[in-house]
Formats: C-alpha cells, structure tokens, sequence
C-alpha cells in the first residue's frame, strides 16, 4: 500500500523547469515512480491518496497524449481533475491569461498544470496561482515531465546516468523536450551530444556543454542512448528548407545508421511520430531497439509521482 | 447487491459485432441489463464494481448520445473514464490510427470503446491494443451496442424474439444499425423484413436472409416492431434522390401508415430523429406506440452490462 | 461533518429565475453556501453527499467560468458530472432542443444545468426533463446562481441588504445578470439603480423599481456596492455607438470616479472583465477596493449549496 506520508516532497513548489531540481528530487520522482509503475498494472489502478484533491488541466495548445495522461494520473490518485481547453475558454473573447489565473486560484484547486505555445506564458500564470503548477510544455522553453519520463525510462531499462552517452537528434532549435533532457542528464552526470542539421542547431549552443554534431551517424557513433526529436513537418514544409524525403535520408534515423550506435542502443522518441520522417517506421515498433510505448506508459506513472509529491 | 464475480463473462473478447456473439452472450447481456435498469432508477446509482479500472472513449466520429451514454454507464460502474475526441486529438498533427492505439494501449486501459466513420478502422486499433473493445459504430459495418439495446427493449416490452416480425425501414445500405440489429435479430429467431426504397436497397441483399419490401406499408403489415433508421438529410440532399418531403410521402413512418401494422406493434428508432422525414413528429412521441425514449434509457443499461461482463 | 438530510431544501423544482424564489430560500442558499465555503479551503474538500448522482452540464453557449464552477461544486459533492457541449453535439445534424431533453432526460440524471443564448429555451427544455434544472444563463433573461453569489458575497462582507445601495452599471438592457441581481437585491430589501446611458437603458425600465441614472459619478454617488457588467466589445463595434476608448471614458469605472461612492464600497463585476473599457485594470485587482475573486470563489460555494439542496 502506498502512503501519503511516506511520498517524498518535492524541493520546490512548481515544476516548471528541470534546472529547478535537486538530484534527489529526480531520484525521489524517478523511485516513487517505480512504486506507480507497478499498480498501474494491477486491475484496481486506484492509489487514492489525492481524493478530495481538485487539479486543473490547463491546455492553451492541444495535446492528446499529455492531456489524457495528466489526466488518468490524477484519477488513478483519486482526485478530481477538471480539463480546460482554449478552445472552449472564454479567451476567444478577450479575457487575458491573468483573468484565467486569477479565475483558477479562485477556485481553490490544489495543483494547475499548464501547456502554453508562448514561451514565458507559464511564469505570468504561476505568478497569480496559489497552489503549486506543473509545466506540461512551455513554448520552446521545457517540458519537464517529459525528461522525467525519459529519465525513468533509461533507468529503468538498467542504464547508469554516469556510465552513458545519449545523442539527442533532430530539431534541436525549436524543441522543449530536448532543452529539458539536457538539463536533467547533465545533472545526473550523462554525456549528452545534439546532433542536428546546421538549420536546426540552437542559436546559443556554446551554452550548452555538449558535443555538437551536424552528421547523425557519427553523431550516435558508439551511443547508448539515442533520442530522436519530432520535426514538426509544416515548419519544413514552408521554408527552403530539405523536403521531408530529403530529411529523412540525411537525419532519419534508420536501422542502417543505427548500427553506429551501441549494440544495446535503446531508441527514444517524445511522440507522435513522423514515420519516416525522422525515424523509420519499422525501427519504431521494434520493440528490441525501441522504447517509445515504455515511455508513454512510464509517463503516467512519472506524472503520478509528480502529482503525489507536490499536492499538499 | 450486483457483485462482479456473479456478473457472467462474453465468450469473446471484442464486441466489434454482433456475429461474434452467442446466443447465451446475448442473453446474458439482456439479463445484466435488466440488473442495471433497476439500479439506474435509484437515487444512489452507484454499482462500483469497476472501481479503480480506466476506461477510455475514443470517438473519431462525434455522437452526443452514444458517448454520453457511455461515460454515464462507465461513471455509474465506478470506472475513471476518459473522453477523447478527434478534433482535440493528435491525428491533427499526421499521427496514424496505430500510433494512437499503441499510444493509449501503453496507458494500461481496462477497456476502449471506438467509433469511427471509415469501416475497418476497429480491427486496425485492436489489433495493437491489449485490453477489450467495443465498437460505438464504425463505418457501415456495425453498431453492436444498438442493437442489443434494441433486443433488450423489445424483450422488455414481453415480445419473444422467436414469435415476431421485425420491420427495419428506411436506408439500410448506409446502416450499421440495420445490419447489427439483422444479425441479433437472426441470431435469436425472429423474422427480418428490410423495408427500403431502391435507392437504399442493401447492394448484396441476396447475402441477407431477409423479406424485402419497397413499399413501406405492405413492408410493415402486420409487423411487431417497426424500426425506423436515421436519414442522412445531406445525403438526400445531395443527390438526385427525392426531396425529404418526397421521401416522407412514401417512405416516412405515419399514423396513417402505421395502421397496418400490428395493434400492439413496437416503433422504435436509434435516433437522433428526422422529424417529419422518416417519422412522423407526433407519432415519436406517442409513448403508446413508440419505444424511442427508453431504447435511449436501455442504452445506459445495456452499456453498463457489456462493460461489466467485458472488464477483466 | 454536513449531512444531506440537515441541508434544506429549495422550495421549488427548478433553478430557472430569481422571481420564484422565497426570502427563505436565498437565506437558506447563503446559510449552505457558507459551510461549503469552509470545506472549499480544506485539502479535503470532498464532501460527497451527492454520490452515486448524475448531474449534466448542458451548455448551449460556451463559459468557462461558469461551466467549471458548476463541474468542481459537483465533483466536490461526489456526483458524477458529464458535459455537453454544443459544439460536439448532434443538434449540428438537425436534432431540436427537445429531442435533447428527451434524450437526456431517459438517462435518469438526477439534475440537469442549462446554459443557453436563447429567451426561452430553458422552459422548453424543462417542460421534457423529469429531474430539477438550474439555469446556468439564459439569453437575455436570467442568470440566477450568479445573483446568489453576488448575495453571498454581499452578506459575506458584512453589509446588510436592508441598508444598502448598489448601483448596477453598464449595459443593463442585454443583461441577465443586472436582471437577476435586481429581482434579488429588490426581495432582500436592498435600494438598487440602474446607471447606464441612453443606449443600454432596458426598454422597459418602468417595470423595474429602481432610480434610473444616465451619469455614471452621480449613479454610483454613496452607493455601497457598484456591480459593474461585462461590455460585449463586438456590440460596440459593429454599431454607432462610441467606441470602447469613450465609452471608459464617460462609463468605465475608475478610482477617480469611485471617490464618489461610499468609502467602503464594494466593486463587483461578474467577469470576465474588460480591462480599461468598463473598469480601471489596477482597480479591477484592487484587494481593498475589488471582491472579484472572491465572487468566483463563492460561486463554487454557492453552486455546491444549490446542488445539494435541489438534488432528491
């Protein structure tokens, strides 16, 4: 049985972005996790220790796979959870992102989680919630759950932070998820590599300690971890930028490039997927090489482990 | 008390259609239903036999009734249920029908309901997800749970399936409902009359064991039940069919009409309903002769049955 | 601990206009309203005396606000809610109000909320449902559970409706919320003004007991309460009216214009606001001057009392 009492607390009281976190607050998430993982795989699912708890799902940009996994979280925790779409939202008519904030504390949830496309929109609303806020994608800022998951998933396929060498791959440029990888594998003492075309390389990469590569074979060369980052088509599509064909032949990661990587290489993706876009569509239901379901299922027991913590 | 381990299982799986099942699943069903249709009544609704499992509604084609009807049966059974419509999903984004089912297969559902408009999708989503389906409608191919809260009203009302004639009039070459309510209908030995002008007559008819008429009133003469099928208005419309008001003329379902008919005969209609177009208003109304409403009040029961017997 | 049976009940069915109800009842919602208050700032805010009831969010017209206050007072009651939108709704294939209802209503829900832009629908849809109905909005008519969180907000900080003044203000003609609250405030004993110019004065305003004033300084002028409405900025817009720049100008509340107001006042505004076209932005967050945010809070309180009072 799991206890309220016995969930550690988390450091700080938003999660908004993986710098934030102690070592041991992504041990502690990454450890009770491992405790979800299991129960979410019993029949009864239910640990509710966050019954009577009202949390709020507030979605700006529409995500399927990240709403819906806050919100079973929330539920197999037992608490309400109340999903907020733009779309429905009385923003259409002019109501700011302060009004909503202010709108929500009002309401005396426990914990509000945000996705917004526009980066800094997240500290403008935490600044007028009471109760704590986890970021469910902040523009091209973080998305911290999502390396949380990451995180949980390596580990959990036996990998050591200290002993790895985790190539993130794609758009680099425009990509929350790999700012948010790259700060907590630093942290727990990987080596990180961004291999990436120049028109995708960050403009303030000597920010980051990484080892740049602009080939993706020899950018997963020997790798143990590669981690493929979604390219949002449209944006190539509208641009001079190569066709998507074209792409794939150079940046698409495919089982013959894949042999450069480790024998043991396991192949990461945040999802969806553009099947032979950035990654062949064979390869990512290879469940020898890939861990792109692991990651969707460890994602709600990740986000539960969130929710346990935070919530008062 | 309804105890979960005295509820029967289905011999299947999946409840894509209604072939798939036995005539003892069918009773079964009707049985359950009758359980739930009690409780449903009560002010304390709540059967919690299904507490702490996730179940999800995944709706590719927009149905107030059908998902509705759902979530109430899922709510009232103690199930965390998750809606998830198209429009606010991934797929927007060029995700395929797979990646979804591998996406909500790594969330550990209970059980996933679909719909979708195109015939085939249902088998491509459970063919990567783990947990039972049932099908909400899918194409032109079935509609499962129509049909057997259809067999459950008429047995409700005291008719026994093998003494009667079941008059299904209006479109049927476009209807999952005809055809899901053809094989129950077959399945548990009444007699099957399809009722349809030319222009919706079934294309391999000769594969149906069935009377066929093309003149509603010789098609309903001396029937126990008329059912009625939903008129796709923009398909009429859009054609070099008659006008609707035409078609009500020779094919809407009136007083007048209906008085060839058996004096004790059942309308019944999936609905929404045309009025005026393939039912006379007053008529659908008429709790003496139609059955409309508590064919939706039966829904909820019968959904409650199959998800019962359906959840591991 | 609060019990069901302990709870009042409202002396009528349905929720629809402020007009039917007694002196008793608005006391009675403000008494409950007040306990809920109380477990709303709990971390166990559930208080689940309507569990194992269906409670339906019909709403016709799009509100965040008020559709989640009514979904959080309900979870926190342990109902099961479901919403309805219009928006993924079968009334886009020709189904009318009432075959809604009717479909609705055969799924035994034990209350039904109702929001609707239309005068009148709410009684066409109330003629078909069986269980109580309360008016989330309607057209230009009512918006009853809002009056009761402004009387609760009112009550709450200290005034008594026998001595005050309040001064409704802006566009009271298309207003249901200046409606409701003028039915409330009148039948609480409390002294109202309409001030509003020419061009939003109600057609009517003979039948309203009120001091009409076309002057927003001299309308407000030792009034104890000034309730300010929402513009609808596209109504400016699209007629000869001033624009949103003048009309703050002569009728946007101000901390200058509010010198002449009592210095106790009270600033209410049933959100969400427009900042600087009819109030002051700073003054909208004034904590001293502003109970905004604190008329969103009770209204969860309020909706919860209205619940749990209605429900059989």
């Amino acid at each position: 049985m799991i206890e309220k009492d016995k969930i550690p607390k988390l450091s700080i009281k938003n999660l908004q972005s993986i710098e934030d976190l102690s070592v041991q607050d992504i041990e502690n998430i990454i450890d009770t996790a491992k405790l979800f993982k299991y129960s979410n795989k019993e029949q009864n699912k239910k640990i509710p220790i966050l019954s009577g708890r009202t949390i709020i799902n507030l979605f700006f940009e529409p995500s399927t796979r990240t709403l819906i996994s806050f919100e079973i979280a929330a539920k197999r925790l037992g608490a309400d959870i109340i999903n907020m779409n733009i779309e429905s939202s009385s923003l259409r008519k002019g109501e700011t992102l302060i009004d909503t904030a202010d709108t929500l504390n009002s309401m005396n949830p426990d914990l509000v989680i945000v996705r917004h496309s526009i980066s800094g929109s997240i500290n403008e609303i935490s600044s007028r919630i009471k109760c704590p806020i986890i970021s469910a994608g902040e523009g091209t800022v973080e998305h911290p759950t999502q390396a949380l998951l990451d995180a949980f998933t390596i580990q959990d396929k036996g990998k050591n932070f200290k002993d790895i060498v985790v190539s993130i791959c794609g758009d680099i440029e425009h990509s929350r998820v790999a700012r948010s990888n790259y700060y907590l594998l630093k942290k727990m003492g990987a080596k990180v590599r961004f291999v990436t075309p120049e028109y995708f390389k960050p403009k303030n990469i000597e920010n980051f300690d990484v080892e740049y590569f602009d080939n993706l074979e020899k950018g997963i060369d020997s790798a143990d971890i590669v981690m493929m980052l979604r390219i949002q088509k449209e944006r190539i599509a509208n641009t001079d930028l190569p066709s998507t064909d074209e792409y794939y032949k150079s940046f698409g990661l495919t089982y013959k490039k894949l042999t450069r990587a480790k024998d043991d290489v396991l192949v990461m993706h945040p999802g969806p997927i553009n099947r032979n876009v950035e990654i062949e569509s064979a390869l990512a239901d290879d469940l020898n090489k890939s861990v792109i379901n692991e990651q969707v299922e460890n994602g709600v027991s990740v986000r539960m482990a969130c929710l346990a913590m935070m919530v008062k």
